[in-house]
């Protein structure tokens, strides 16, 4: 097929399924309760709590938080599942396809604040649409370091790439780009940390991987340059999607295992509070996750729950030459080949 | 004159004197002046320390923070002027007669943080714009308690109408009513706290004092409801603001007076901490004046002087019944008639 136009032009095997949100929020519930059951166990004594919600204009929703762990300050894992008459402009101008139709969302999102610096926060957001003509699978995962290892880098980054590599050789290289200008503070000329996975309106049409905002972009150079791909059907967005969203414990968690005891004093802690006001500058000015939420209605705690528990923000700070901060700024704030540099 | 279009049908007395430019400049580096002095003086300790800045696309600033004050825990005091080629697309939409010219604004803002929770954090902006065939001033001030006293918000308010007064009657009720309508946060169905005063887009136009993009709301209706106005000229208009800027010292200062040897615990501190995270979430997904900044690629760290400097998000939180933080709920968190509540 060659036109994005109307279902009548769409041939069978691009349509989702008779069962696909059945399929699908199932999964991000199963999802959910796998990641909340290995955060337990890495945590060695936190337990999550549950809120379950329902929404008024329709769907609802479970929220589960982990606060003052061993190992995390706070965690919030949540599932939702949501629908309603319209989608929120800011996703219409993407899909103005899905103009005039009613839409469908589920997706589960994930982050976690460590109390230890030396352990990084991290992100993880998986979810689907469907509006009229249009569905599409979004997602992705990145890790922000205070202090960070560069073999925790290429680990996570390593376990990212297989689960990618499985699916289609582009894929990771792709979305890692995507994942590098999207978790990006333009103000501040940083990336948010050192990324990860990033993909979203992926559906079976032939093209392009990157189906973002931003042509000139080097995700969007990228994805031209690998040349047309062809179309994929549901079934395999649908497995790439839980490939990726099941990858997440062998990528994170030996990270937490092996940093947990590293010791650290206030030097470590009032960086990490001042560097996680950047967290809460992204997700309130730029996130398109939280910006769906508010402008949906969407349970405002929930939405939030991504906030960390402790924050400051410093006038004017600057890192001292030659310091573990400085490097942080000098190496690990900027996209980087994290799987070709020499360890 | 009955019409907002082109420089041509304008009367000579609604155009901007020659050295408007100046005038405001230096009256907004004038308050800056006195604001910090005052300040400083009820700090009994602190100091203001100034960064001057240029910024490449033209203008620049001087930003002044004072840190770990007696009283004040961070204060920022904000003096900038600026000119550019064209304005943001949000104000565009709000002027679209100031597309295709270049412009000029100038401004003064604040906020402080104080230590106490018994003392109110406090914020405030005045500036001016021109741009091809069209100028305004905009700003105002508003209160945000942790633990309020009611004599506290109704001598905020008493002193920014009188000072109001002077200029003319309808502006202290039309202005309140913005400030209620502007520094909310629909998210949580809350004001950011007792209000003020705030207005925009303020020129020698007939008609409404309302010049905001919400034509349904109370601000709005209320405008409408006191008819058509007069129309003033350009030095009218630079008097309320200067007088109204110039209201603060006594609007606050006092309150700072009272409530600074107010004992308090890590009970009160918390809640401040937590209370905080809301004037984040303003500044960073409301706040015209942060996005005007950051769209304009102005100096973040001036931009960003506004945010606290210890902030808390708590997941869930709820205030206990019948507690003094229950209270701020239930009456300071909504739009109300201060000066018409006894005592």
């Amino acid at each position: 097929m060659t036109s994005s136009s109307p279902a009548t032009s769409v041939s069978p095997d691009t349509l989702p399924p008779a069962d696909a949100k059945t399929r699908v929020s199932g999964f991000m519930q199963h999802i959910q309760n796998v990641i909340c059951k290995e955060l337990e166990d890495a945590d060695g004594g936190g337990e999550f709590r549950e809120d379950a919600w329902t929404r008024p204009e329709g769907g609802g929703g479970r929220s589960r938080v982990l606060r003052s762990g061993n190992v995390f300050e706070q965690g919030g894992v949540n599932f939702s599942e949501v629908w309603g008459d319209t989608l929120p402009p800011s996703i219409l101008k993407q899909r103005p396809e899905a103009a005039g139709h009613r839409f469908y969302a589920t997706g589960t999102s994930m982050v976690l604040h460590p109390h230890n610096p030396y352990i990084p926060t991290v992100h993880l957001n998986y979810r689907y649409f469907e509006a009229g003509p249009v569905w599409w699978f979004g997602g992705g995962l990145d890790l922000t370091p205070y202090y960070p290892f560069i073999e925790d880098v290429k680990h996570l980054h390593q376990t990212l790439k297989d689960a990618c590599d499985r699916h289609h050789p582009n894929y990771y290289p792709t979305f890692k780009r995507w994942c590098d200008e999207y978790f990006y503070l333009p103000h501040r000329n940083e990336t948010r940390g050192v990324g990860g996975l990033f993909f979203d309106y992926q559906d079976s049409l032939a093209g392009e991987f990157y189906r973002g905002d931003k042509p000139d972009s080097p995700a969007a150079q990228y994805s031209k340059s690998i040349g047309s791909q062809p179309a994929r059907n549901w079934e395999q967005i649908f497995a790439f999607a839980q490939d990726c969203a099941q990858s997440f414990v062998a990528a994170y968690k030996p990270i937490v295992e092996k940093r947990k005891d590293t010791p650290y004093g206030d030097r470590e802690r009032n960086f990490q509070t001042y560097r996680r006001g950047r967290y809460v500058e992204f997700n309130l000015v730029y996130d398109r996750g939280t910006i769906f939420g508010l402008q949906t209605n969407g349970r405002t705690e929930s939405i939030l729950m991504s906030l960390p528990p402790a924050v400051r923000w410093e006038y004017g700070y600057q890192p001292e030459p030659n310091s573990p901060e400085a490097e942080l700024y000098e190496i690990y704030l900027k996209p980087q080949d994290w799987l070709g540099i020499e360890q």
